[in-house]
């Protein structure tokens, strides 16, 4: 019983509670909050230098908050490393201070390192459910209407022709077997909205037609590539495809993003009403909290994304007359939590692999020199796909798809775990990944002009 | 080498982070967040229908708020449980949705179920943390100066008269043994500052001389308690005194907490001059939350508590030019994190100890009545230690400092855990904790009459 325990606790990598470990745990909650806290504290104070030092170079802040992520992780100082990739605690300089300060054991150490990175992860989930929120109250539902169907076919595009590129490519010029090449071919697809959005938001463009094109896109993007994502994996799995399963993400991604809006009209009378009857603190930020946690929690469970019933909820409350207000009380909170999201972005970037030193890297260059130019054209392309608008300005909508951010690190990390791709094809993919979302930003600055773009939307704190 | 690891897992209550197990992790991170997200929807739907009910019952909205807490927790409903005695994730109504969308083995759930609680917690320990600097930053360190002797005076009488008490009535009448009875004693000496800061402030009663004197003698009642802590705690373990340990707490509180005052002179300019310079979103939020997190890290580090550390910190930013703009930002933040922390100090409040048909609660109820009048008794006479201000509403600082709060219950914990009292003290500290926490906030209000608190700041949202 013991040992199934221990063996069980291995394999879930975690304890099974009981009476006793609840004391140690309680024991230790003290540390547990230090090493939140330092982290933050750590985190704060580099997204803030980073993000006026991009500032002052004309360069998007939150690319200033990625690379102070790259800077504190697991690349270069180690302030904020994660367990996954093997790390422990002895590989952390915070775990190491509190080490110090408490004169903790080996094993306790290692235990409150993984519960604080836990904390910490699920601090960044929060908030890029935020941002996306947030996004979503700034967009406009009808807007994204009349640019739905240039949006279906820039994400339809973007998502076609670097996965058949990506894939037929690896196998012809590399040699790759059917099954890596479509998993590669596959992390090419989806955008990250998060990064697109937030770049959109900081140059004032997300309210243009050409960032409503993008916004829309990256969502259908966002659902498409997990249906993408599905099929790869079930076809890895077991060597064949799970119809069943496709067609049913297929269906719940389609109703849940149409059933929420078409739903909103409704909800947004009775959530004005709800809100002038509560006479308590918070009457307008908890409820609207709790739909927008609400719907990404059917969003997750749905297996879709969180993110995207954040945006989801955001879109039907930007309906309400509440709008202003909740803009304005939604900015603090998104401030203090976005960053978490951006900084641990870069943090868990593993520069390593781009090291040319490393022999097990060279051959992953090569290919993901050949998977980076599939992933800019593949998408860039897609601006000259719109039809029907005129003076549209197609390279910033096509340079606005190129970031991959986390979706794409989500294909690596399933098509290792399966076995499907070997290390050199997920060192090339890590390196697509980070390559695409660090140049996309400013390169995106620079598409949409800096004459275009006064409204300074980042100062109105 | 394995069963090593099996037993330090066992003791830490954690697993020791291995490349296997990030994969497992990160498997379940989507699980993880949708359990989180889950909990906060249901902590924030009883948070606002107890606070809105409570607030038409004419009783301070913190009240429903904990009462909430106790339905949707351990108590009741078992929707917001932890792993701390003895819950495992089938008594959770949360893991029990989770595991029947995700089809979970029960050690994931499991893990799972302990993930999502340390997350939650934190939250909470975040929240209380916000709550305080929010209290520093509503706090005028000019009156808390004024009233500084008069809040010593009651912080002084009120831990040692509670304590006397307990302690040598509990070997009179119920011949206890000396360590336990001056464990449940000392149980009685600290105040809660969160509940009863947060009263004042729904009944606008902060920045009343009475309010003053409450919070200023409950955050030297919190450092008093912690040094009261360390030498029962250092007794109960070797049957004698560390001297040396209790010099360097008493020492380090009162360097911290003066030493942060004076240091404040100097940081408020820079504070000024910093945020000015900076021009992306977040400008002040984000060095405020610096500065609070550091302080807290530090009250947190040096063995006191993390929010005395944030209220020192808001004290200090009480005095800069940009604290009215603070005020307003801060107030969505402590919104959607405080009622995290009310909602699950209701929710760990197990009010099965209360049940006299447990035959193991009897003698503990008995005891319970007894502590329970020496918590009351022993506070509310230090409202009459106060002198030279005329005209003070003494009852009303007497009642202010009789919530125990989670001070009281690490009390109960510590002496639990290190075994030096038995099941029946442990039950009528819990009790008494328990009783004082949901008494104070009605008694609070009565005491401070309604026709004295016309200003409503909790609708100031």
């Amino acid at each position: 019983m013991f040992l199934n325990n221990a063996i069980a606790n291995h394999l879930s990598g975690l304890q099974i509670p009981q009476p006793l470990l609840a004391t140690a745990e309680s024991e230790n909650a003290p540390i547990i909050l230090s090493g939140v806290l330092l982290t933050l504290i750590l985190i704060y104070l580099s997204s803030k230098i980073g993000s006026e030092i991009a500032r002052r170079l004309d360069l998007p802040p939150v690319l200033g908050e990625l690379v102070a992520g790259v800077i504190i992780g697991v690349s270069a100082f180690r302030l904020v490393i994660f367990p996954e990739g093997g790390f422990t605690a002895s590989d952390s300089v915070v775990m190491s201070v509190l080490q110090l300060l408490n004169q903790l054991s080996p094993a306790a150490v290692n235990s409150i390192f993984a519960q604080q990175s836990e904390v910490i992860s699920v601090i960044a989930e929060l908030g890029v459910i935020i941002l996306l929120f947030e996004i979503g109250l700034e967009s406009d539902i009808r807007q994204l209407k009349e640019v739905g169907v240039q949006a279906f076919v820039v994400a339809f595009i973007g998502v076609t022709v670097p996965f058949a590129a990506g894939t037929i490519g690896l196998m012809y010029f590399f040699h790759v077997a059917a099954i890596p090449a479509i998993f590669a071919g596959a992390a090419l697809t989806a955008t990250s909205i998060g990064i697109t959005s937030k770049v959109l938001a900081e140059i004032g463009q997300l309210k243009s037609k050409e960032g409503q094109i993008i916004v829309g896109a990256a969502v259908i993007d966002d659902v498409l590539g997990i249906i993408v994502l599905a099929v790869v994996a079930s076809l890895a799995k077991t060597g064949e495809v799970d119809i069943t399963n496709v067609f049913i993400l297929l269906i719940s991604a389609i109703a849940f993003l149409f059933g929420s809006i078409l739903l909103g009209g409704f909800f947004n009378k009775s959530f004005v009403a709800l809100v002038s009857k509560l006479k308590t603190r918070g009457n307008i930020v908890i409820p609207a909290f709790i739909f927008a946690y609400a719907m990404a929690f059917i969003g997750n469970a749905i297996h879709l994304e969180a993110i995207l019933g954040a945006f989801a909820a955001g879109l039907v409350l930007d309906e309400t007359d509440a709008r202003n207000e909740l803009d304005e009380l939604i900015k603090p909170v998104a401030d203090l939590l976005v960053p978490v999201f951006f900084v641990t972005v870069g943090a868990r970037a593993d520069l390593s692999v781009l090291n040319p030193m490393i022999p097990e890297n060279r051959s992953g260059l090569l290919i993901a020199a050949f998977l980076l130019v599939v992933a800019i054209i593949g998408k860039v392309i897609t601006g000259w796909v719109v039809f029907g608008i005129p003076n549209i300005n197609r390279l910033a909508i096509g340079i606005g798809m190129v970031p991959r951010g986390e979706v794409g690190l989500v294909f690596a990390g399933i098509g290792t775990a399966s076995g499907a791709i070997d290390k050199p094809l997920e060192v090339a993919i890590i390196i697509m990944v980070i390559l695409t979302t660090f140049l996309a930003p400013p390169f995106l600055r620079i598409a949409f002009g800096k004459t275009e773009a006064p409204v300074m939307t980042e100062e109105s704190a």
